[in-house]
């Protein structure tokens, strides 16, 4: 899979294809074919690119081979995550990306788009016979998604100290192979995990093009948005302990069924969200033993809670966690909770935002501005760096999930958005002839 | 493992071993500690011995070791079931035993205690210098607890016909291997799968030695007790579908989520159970694709129902099946009930279990005769020959689970009463000296 060995369709000096006349809808269509296939389930349809393991590996080294035949310089930063340059590392740096990693049978667009669409948009640029006047990166950030160790925006986190090296090294996935052992495996130093912040110190602005998780753009009739806010959001880890029985034999007096305050926290989890006006969701459940006829010991679940505010937020998760324990104290089983991550309400740079809308939204009049209950990796460069997102309209509003969809003229218009954007913030003039 | 090869504690001569006196204790606490590693989990102490799979078949090892080093014959029949024949196969014999297969993290003594002590109360005859006028085996059924393949009872089931050769070659575990192609990997033939009246026409009683798995003779005071009767009772599968989105950006309006009628069948089923006096138990669930930031696609869970009558039972089932479409159809969620498996009512042979009371109990008037709502392969043989179960006390009441025990008086109490049963149904009588 991937562009790279002898096939090199760009090369590193810009001058050589100044005349490359690749319309940027096959430069898209080339590397969006070529990733298609890596990590998607026959069976499924779905995607599961799960941090370090094969798929994910294999993603990863598209992105370096694609990169590096567009003459990109690819470095991989202390926590994983992936930055290919154009033009030497510096101060001011305009930085685009996304993410690689997918949810257990996700989509394909949710992180890829605005993978494929930074190089795409990259081309574009060159197709333009622009250079940037200040450096130019492309970013893959790691874990974004969580799937495999339960925290996600891991690389983006670590990155800005929002998680600390000792926490993150010691997440867990399923089978305990820890992220730390997983870096490891896949050569990379554990030892470097943490803030970097002289590499974000060279960041000037971050931009990612991300398809729409929703469908604001559907009704508003626009091809891409640009979003003002991302939902405070988190992830809760429920753990309700009770005694295996033999579910044949034992009088339902004398049993301690985890399953059964399980059940009652999954549907206030619902209640809850419906009263504020916010999201929450159980989408996560391991049982043990999990066998038919065997009263469990232990249901573990994850509780997943966004609203429009702080408050709101904290209202669903106390009622969850209150119904909780008032079911487990019922049934003798015992309940505890652990919050897994937590991400504040997150407004993008006003200045920049307006720049962009302004820039891209042209003759329109401006771009649809869109608020997200989604996390991404540009809700935590925002905590660090001016930072700014793009969607693209997503026809069924699904996401996570195999029908989640754009056209592709939708996706071309996202790209040559990203490119704009990316022009007028690198002050990209011209390339001079050599 | 196991005692076979050049160790033969027992030869196959009696008379050789006439003068043999190995106290019994002693000969069930050697079998029972060469056993007791096989398939033990050390970090939760609970046993995961699946059908056909390495710690299954390291088990089955032991016992034909065992079996062959106390001079039994062994075959396999062909639905996977071992019998350990004293005295060549013929009519009116009369067979005791019971399984090694496992629940995951199941207790030491649900199957393994009627095997064990089936062979210690041979050794008890031979003690005793009784050799049985009739044919006598030991059998362990295949796949007693379903663990693997989802029907319990199946080898049981197979050779009583209860269930056909084709439906239970085709059930799938969880990584879709077949029972017929896992028994093939064991190096057994599928195509001779199915009921098999020649042996059945053989047996002319089955007695099966169990754990109490509850509580009914730690009240009585008792260490053994004899079966009344089985619980009707059954397993039915329930599939939730619904529509996999993004847990962060998919509006409750618009989610189509699983997890919330499987929430409601959960509750409802203990609240049927109550009303009806009845079990239900939901213990074993898989969600897809199980993350956290994913509305679910599926929920499929697995329901336990017993009750003392098949009205009781029907009624319980009946509204947990309601109650699942109900919130289903609010939820824009199908759901499709499939009846993995159904035991009916069975009240064992009066005649043996008066007569067995009357032999072990003795001078104290009797037996306790207790009902139970476990399934059982003897609940299985009922059906086709004159079938009795003795109990052994369990002190925790609790099974499917570490935590499942039995001390070693009781145990021998249990191997004892065998015995005494073996004896009086063999018409055993004084070894003639050769």
């Amino acid at each position: 899979m991937g562009a790279g060995g002898g096939a090199r369709p760009r090369a590193a000096d810009d001058d050589v294809h100044a005349g490359d006349e690749t319309p940027m809808s096959d430069e898209f269509e080339e590397l969006w074919s070529e990733l298609a296939p890596v990590g998607r389930n026959r069976i499924t349809g779905g995607y599961r690119r799960f941090s370090w393991g094969p798929a994910d590996t294999e993603a990863r080294g598209w992105f370096v081979s694609a990169a590096r035949a567009r003459g990109l310089d690819v470095e991989t930063d202390g926590n994983g995550n992936l930055w290919a340059w154009w033009g030497a590392p510096g101060p001011e740096a305009v930085v685009t990306g996304s993410h690689l990693d997918s949810v257990p049978d996700g989509g394909a667009y949710d992180g890829p788009l605005g993978v494929v669409g930074a190089l795409a948009a990259i081309g574009e640029l060159r197709r333009r016979g622009l250079r940037p006047r200040r450096p130019l990166a492309v970013t893959v950030f790691a874990e974004e998604e969580g799937a495999r160790f339960g925290v996600p925006c891991l690389g983006s986190r670590l990155l800005t100290g929002a998680i600390t090296p000792e926490r993150a090294g010691g997440l867990a996935d399923a089978d305990g192979v820890t992220w730390a052992r997983a870096m490891e495996a896949a050569g990379l130093d554990p030892g470097r995990l943490g803030a970097d912040h002289e590499l974000l110190g060279r960041i000037g602005a971050f931009v990612e093009l991300h398809i729409e998780q929703g469908r604001a753009l559907v009704h508003s009739g626009a091809p891409v948005g640009v979003a003002s806010a991302v939902w405070p959001h988190g992830r809760w880890r429920l753990d309700f302990s009770g005694q295996a029985d033999h579910a044949g034999t034992t009088r339902l007096a004398d049993r301690s069924d985890p399953m059964l305050p399980f059940a009652e926290a999954v549907l206030e989890a619902r209640r809850a969200a419906e009263a504020n006006g916010a999201l929450a969701t159980v989408g996560k459940v391991r049982v043990s033993p999990n066998g038919t006829n065997a009263v469990p010991s232990r249901v573990r679940a994850w509780l997943d809670a966004r609203a429009a505010d702080e408050g709101a937020l904290r209202a669903v998760v106390e009622r969850v966690d209150a119904a909780a324990r008032g079911s487990a104290a019922e049934h003798g089983v015992t309940v505890n909770g652990f919050l897994e991550s937590k991400s504040p309400l997150v407004e993008f740079d006003h200045r920049l935002r307006d720049r962009i809308a302004a820039r891209v939204g042209g003759e329109t009049g401006g771009l649809p501005l869109l608020t997200t209950g989604a996390g991404h990796d540009a809700g935590v460069l925002a905590t660090a760096v001016p930072t700014a997102m793009l969607f693209v309209r997503n026809p069924t509003g699904t996401s996570h999930a195999p029908e989640e969809a754009a056209t592709g003229a939708d996706c071309r218009a996202g790209v040559a958005a990203l490119a704009d954007v990316l022009a007028d913030l690198t002050g990209a003039g011209p390339r001079s002839r050599a």
